[in-house]
């Protein structure tokens, strides 16, 4: 069901009881943009920590607009074995609503655009009728400029009458318009000793008037002055007020929607969903926090202790699962080669898997997943849905006795909570919501400066000597190398030592020294309490050490001939339908352009999952959903 | 005309051609937005100097996207003494051409967006066939690219037929692997003894495959190799070197229309066109120059040479009118109320005026100006041309004999060129792409800093003794307050001496010191040079003195109910169709939020404007011209 502006209010029950009813939800949103600085490859370097990638994306990424909203809620129907769907599709904009709201500046960026153009995205729809919203601060802000009104208005009731500088600033009336001031005087007073007239009207577009009566000025540029009596001004006010609620209520607008689905506590699921929960939070509730170390967004409700306490609900209440994270995953990973949504959503209809049963809800519209309507963001929130009901279920057949349906209530789906997938980093699957992230050991990986010419083939040369190496851009002058070997290491730090033209250091010793510079920048404010914390939990942590070394990945390896690295690859050119690797906009450059490249040695080393029996232990989590969790630790190509 | 991506092409020849016979253009553009930084009224304050004005513009409007830009060539015909006009209006949008080709990122700012959508404006034109665009650099660069891809198939033509890695870096061939290669091999080896096989077609998406013929490599991810003779390969390389002239000029699009507006050194007319211009330059050239002082936009092919020696004649050719200021201007303010495009073209057909005589070229279609369509650029274009001929044409009255028709190439109407009105200054009507800027005393005028709770009532409040005052904010905390009176200038300095919270300074003692922190901030660089010639301009030019203190200025004086100042007042609620208002967008509020504001004296001053006979003077100036030119020195409200 499409939702717009001029349909919102009417169609807004409707998307509460969804919500209300649902066994859980699927969302999905589309950007007008990703990276307002570095070019993509360079926004999703394979080695950042979770924690620099939150940061990049905050900082590269907020200015864009969440435009389009794609909400479907799923509920399961026992007796027919089914889950019926209601789907919808909100266009967003923020539309000012009165002379004080706030006038947003979004940023476009042309590669995006053009891609949803090329998909038919109906950017009138979107300026034309989107749906407004306001962040909680706009919300209160404005809240407080309507009690401020009210109370100057009914209070100070007096001076809401007079002319606002009448006290302040005796005003001098030029000699040519005296005559018309007396001539409103006179009218004035005429009205005031009149029993019959209740209203004087005041000639329009008068140059230059002194508004006697600030209270009565209309917008239609002219002035009626009125007689009431004390019980008419309060009806007059109290109509005033009601008005004034539902200006208030309309301007918070499509956030509603937000702040209903968080506050129902439902299981909200997406598909690589970091940027839509980012773009959520920021653009609905609240900047993001400006979190350094292992906590991330889960800390918006310590920072802002405002927020907990007015609607503490709202953070405690996420419960998100990403589901590229979950095909990425044991026992999934393996029988799945292609996370995409498409792609995923076309291989769960296959053996080992089920095709979920699902039904439109009447008088919703139904999806046809045979002609793909992929980036509409209420299509990819169904498929979204779609994908984690089969994915579910498929957990479902390890238990003994097999079940065949695996509500989102279930144990058996709990490891994935709050991790949200982390687009090609290639160690780290996931950043945690709910402690702290994990630590690989890159003790294979070189950090790399050289001069701003080099070009990856120089680094290629550079490190002929080692066999295969992969480079992951950091920008124009640096790269993190990483060997097949962590024996290497050691030898390329060795022989560079007298180089002059680029400089070698281990990962340990880059992050030591990033450290250090960042320390001796802060004072002892809040964040260095919170980098305290973050070495103590550290410490708590058992560090995260990965299996193996060698995948594909998917940072940029490629000369090309354009230039060093490709800056706007075109959807049309490489002939993707690849979703999300789409919003992370270089989806083919690694299969295309690279050469010398080899098979992803992952896939081979990949243990067939065995079923096993199991049964549930008695903290109540079932050891297959353990055993799928613990699997990250055997970590291969996502 | 509407010219969109796909019938840009085959139409180009026609706008060359309108351009070519044109006796003179008018162009208007419509943007994406109007200030990324402070609300409008903050960004054009009435005490700007031109250079201010210029920096801010340039600092807070550049990120906007012009996305149409109106086209409309007038040609006179003189056996039927009428213009003909041809009227086209071009969808633009930097639609990234390919992989190394810009990704522009532009701002949108919501209120200017939601105002186009009311007016009915066509985004999905825009973003879904909007004529692309490359400014002079990206072509450049664009050409060096092809260049160097093609110096590298000729020259080093063997070199591209190797593995681009293979003297560098030796592969490693994995064992499992190592079949598929030895096949290929075989296949390729084959091709080679075998006379009657021209082509192999290696299998599509073999994984890690290593690529033996990169300059045979499609985007369609398979490999072909071809055996070909020399003669040969010198047709595909031609053939392909004529295709990416060709890509070359679709990449540079819409900026050939611009480069033709430049080049034919006609008379354009614009109204209110400096953010046009602005935009023109910056997006369809070069980056805007950062001039100091006096020198602006003419500097520019001072500042890149090596513009001016490729295309010298694109500047020096810039012959703009602007008609705002043109209307504002004696012997038309007097008789011209509003200088609203809208309002003045209505003006402009009422007597003293003629209303022009203009009919569309045949297969143009014809615009309506009873069923008006502003803010499309073309129609608004339009209707610019229109004013232009009825203003020139009434100059032609005052000659004697007097004539109904004044070209534009009539020595009349030079004295406009090249000024381009400022909006809301209140003594400076124009920036000066010509020559040094006029220079205000400023000797009634006052400039305060407070604390950021004040708001224009504390001002008010502050200098009550001094009558009718007028403050135009410069931001939170400071602003410019003009007394009636030069006399109490020093009065209100030395009262306030004492004072804590607040700072009074005259304009003089504020530009001084402003003037100090920036000299002390720079070393002695090419800016400092600047600034020496701005000095050395200034002493040369006699110093222009306004005659009239007061005017109803466009500054913002009322205390808002809602907050401190309006931020983005809505264009259907102040009910306003005043075009250039429009766009610097708090139009009607001077008006109808403001109390105890006289009634503009000047209007009441306003000398009649007196027929005189003329003569032509020996320079070939026309004195009417003049008189009107000069006439700026009597200023009162524009």
């Amino acid at each position: 069901m499409e939702i717009i502006r001029s349909n919102f209010k009417d169609n807004l029950n409707k998307v509460y009881e969804a919500i209300e009813e649902a066994d859980f939800l699927a969302i999905d949103g589309e950007f007008s943009g990703i990276s307002d600085g570095p070019s993509v490859s360079t926004l999703t370097n394979g080695f950042d920590t979770p924690e620099e990638r939150y940061q990049k994306l905050k900082k590269h990424s907020m200015d864009f607009l969440l435009f389009q909203f794609g909400l479907c809620s799923f509920k399961y129907d026992h007796t027919e074995a089914k889950y019926i769907m209601k789907s919808f599709n909100f266009y967003i904009f923020p539309k000012p609503f009165n002379r004080s709201s706030p006038d947003v500046k979004f940023v476009c960026q042309s590669s995006s655009i053009d891609f949803l153009a090329n998909q038919g995205f109906d950017f009138n729809k979107v300026f034309r009728n989107g749906i407004p919203y306001l962040n909680q601060e706009e919300e209160r802000q404005l809240r407080e400029q309507y009690d401020e009104r009210r109370s100057q208005a009914n209070g100070a009731g007096t001076l809401s009458y007079i002319s606002p500088n009448a006290t302040k600033c005796p005003v001098t009336i030029p000699e040519d318009q005296k005559k018309f001031i007396e001539r409103v005087v006179e009218q004035i007073e005429d009205l005031i000793q009149n029993e019959e007239n209740k209203n004087l009207q005041l000639e329009p577009s008068i140059p230059g008037i002194i508004y006697l009566c600030h209270y009565c000025f209309q917008k239609e540029r002219y002035i009626v002055i009125s007689k009431v009596d004390e019980e008419e001004r309060k009806r007059r006010e109290q109509q005033k007020q009601a008005k004034e609620q539902e200006e208030l209520s309309d301007a918070v607008g499509f956030s509603r929607v937000i702040h209903a689905i968080a506050n129902s506590g439902k299981l909200v699921v997406g598909h690589n969903m970091l940027l839509d929960v980012m773009h959520t939070i920021h653009q609905f509730y609240c900047p993001l926090p400006e979190v350094s170390g292992l906590v991330s967004l889960q800390v918006i409700y310590k920072m802002y202790p405002e927020i907990r306490s007015n609607s503490s609900e709202i953070y405690c209440g996420w419960k998100l699962l990403d589901t590229k994270l979950m095909a990425s995953t044991q026992p999934f990973k393996e029988i799945i080669n292609n996370t995409s949504l498409a792609e995923l959503e076309k291989r769960l209809k296959e053996i080992p898997f089920n095709p979920p049963e699902v039904e439109s809800a009447e008088g919703f519209p139904s999806y046809d997943t045979a002609s793909e309507q992929l980036h509409e963001a209420g299509y990819d929130a169904y498929i979204t849905g779609l994908c984690f009901i089969s994915m579910a279920n498929y957990l479902g057949s390890f238990l003994s006795p097999p079940k065949n349906h695996v509500s989102a209530r279930s144990k058996l789906i709990e490891p994935f909570f709050n991790k949200l997938f982390l687009m090609r980093v290639m160690d780290i699957p996931y950043l945690n919501l709910e402690g702290p992230d994990l630590q690989p050991k890159r003790d294979h990986v070189l950090h790399v400066t050289f001069p701003k010419e080099w070009k990856t083939s120089d680094l290629y040369q550079l490190f002929s000597a080692f066999g295969n190496i992969q480079v992951s851009w950091i920008d124009d002058t640096s790269a993190f190398v990483s060997l097949s070997q962590p024996e290497q290491v050691q030898i390329a730090v060795n022989t560079s030592r007298y180089a002059e033209s680029y400089r070698i250091q281990t990962y340990a010793e880059y992050v030591e020294k990033k450290h250090e510079e960042k320390q001796a920048k802060r004072k002892w404010t809040e964040d260095s309490w919170k980098e305290m914390e973050r070495k103590r939990l550290k410490t708590q942590y058992t560090p995260y050490i990965p299996q193996s070394r060698y995948y594909c990945v998917n940072s940029f390896t490629a000369t090309s001939t354009m230039g060093k690295r490709s800056m706007s690859p075109i959807q049309e050119e490489t002939g993707s339908d690849d979703v999300e690797e789409r919003e992370i906009q270089d989806t083919e450059l690694d299969e295309t352009d690279c050469y010398a490249e080899s098979v992803p040695e992952g896939r081979k080393r990949a243990k067939k999952f065995k079923k096993v029996k199991k049964e549930q232990d008695p903290t109540g989590k079932s050891n297959v959903a353990e055993s799928a969790f613990l699997s990250f630790s055997c970590l291969e190509p996502l």
